[in-house]
């Protein structure tokens, strides 16, 4: 029987090339989406895509995370763009408060309701360096959290949280998502909403660089 | 300056005597509860019941969990009463896949957002002891998680989990909270989301034997 997974899909190149590599390796996936007060919904747009294409199943869970400060939701703070200063911060302006570990936590309670061995999680430590949520060394220790607090963890066999993407540069991730016909076309990466991706917000800027890096057009328009 | 606490709020007898030692303990106090696809929403006007009766702030946090198979949310299951089998089993059909992990989340999201350093948890090992989420290793390992993956546990002051009623038994628990002068008329136990407390759910029979172990009326209606 195949194994089950949850995989965290926001829609966007990263999480949507996690979510092929968790296919290729044979896993039954039940991919997770968020809409928790986002500037715009085109990522969930763009992550329900890529479940048709795939045929898999889709929960987008509700959740109000509008109270938390941070630029990404609250509409009264500047993302930044055109700043070559963000990934030397210690933490870019963009950090929600706890996100991954609140995805994870509800990614968790799906792995124990439908059966599922693991998280699938997009997070990437070379880009993201600054956000603490990102890193190896935490998600080593969720793990363990999920050892000690988890139905399954108590039954010795606690969830598994990969993390594929983990060292790779966006060129290696745009490499590996074309070597596994991941449909990257129907990705979303922009900090903004609009009709087009901006090609200016840090977003794009690391998508662009990464597709002429690893020698691929990039099949999204810009402008 | 008072320092900042997030209270997890059920409106229940534990997290609102929680709320009072946290109160007592001098903090400023922001509680946070969730509207998660209960059976019934009883205990959340409690919640707010004693947060206007304290005066402090209260975040109600919409997340839809109802997809999560267990005999709490899904109404096709039936809620164990009058047995006492369930102490006993090594998880019980009460068990919500996750939850204080994914509540604990929250909190720590909101936590980070106003400047709190810790969360208040009225978890109970006496009482519910075959949750895997209410042991004292879970939180410590919350805790070190917390350490790892937020921002302020990477600045060096990781946020605290706090457990005041950890070991207390329900008898205890009444008796702190009649101490604290805790509104403890204004809680809300019962399983079922009935006018009146039903008397027979495993939750109220805890609540009836604690409060005549403590020598105390019970002041709200069965029946």
């Amino acid at each position: 029987m195949m194994r089950k997974a949850v995989v965290l899909l926001s829609g966007g190149l990263d999480s949507t090339v996690t979510l092929a590599i968790a296919l290729d390796e044979g896993k039954d996936v039940t991919a997770i989406s968020f809409r928790y007060g986002q500037r715009h919904t085109k990522e969930l747009k763009s992550a329900e895509a890529v479940c048709n294409h795939y045929g898999v199943g889709h929960s987008i869970i509700d959740i109000d995370l509008s109270s938390f400060r941070s630029a990404l939701t609250d509409k009264a703070f500047d993302i930044p763009s055109d700043r070559e200063g963000r990934l030397e911060e210690q933490i870019p302006i963009t950090y929600v408060p706890a996100r991954n570990i609140i995805f994870l936590s509800i990614a968790a309670g799906l792995c124990e309701s439908i059966g599922a061995d693991s998280i699938y999680i997009g997070a990437n430590a070379v880009d993201y360096s600054g956000y603490p949520d990102c890193r190896p060394e935490f998600f080593r220790s969720f793990r363990e959290m999920l050892a000690k607090g988890t139905k399954t963890g108590v039954d010795g066999s606690a969830i598994e949280v990969m993390t594929p993407i983990i060292d790779l540069t966006k060129a290696d991730i745009v490499r590996m998502g074309k070597e596994l016909n991941a449909p990257l076309e129907l990705t979303w990466s922009c900090y903004n909403g609009g009709e087009r991706a901006c090609g200016h917000c840090d977003s794009c800027r690391l998508r662009i660089r990464g597709f002429e890096e690893a020698g691929y057009r990039d099949e999204i328009e810009y402008g």
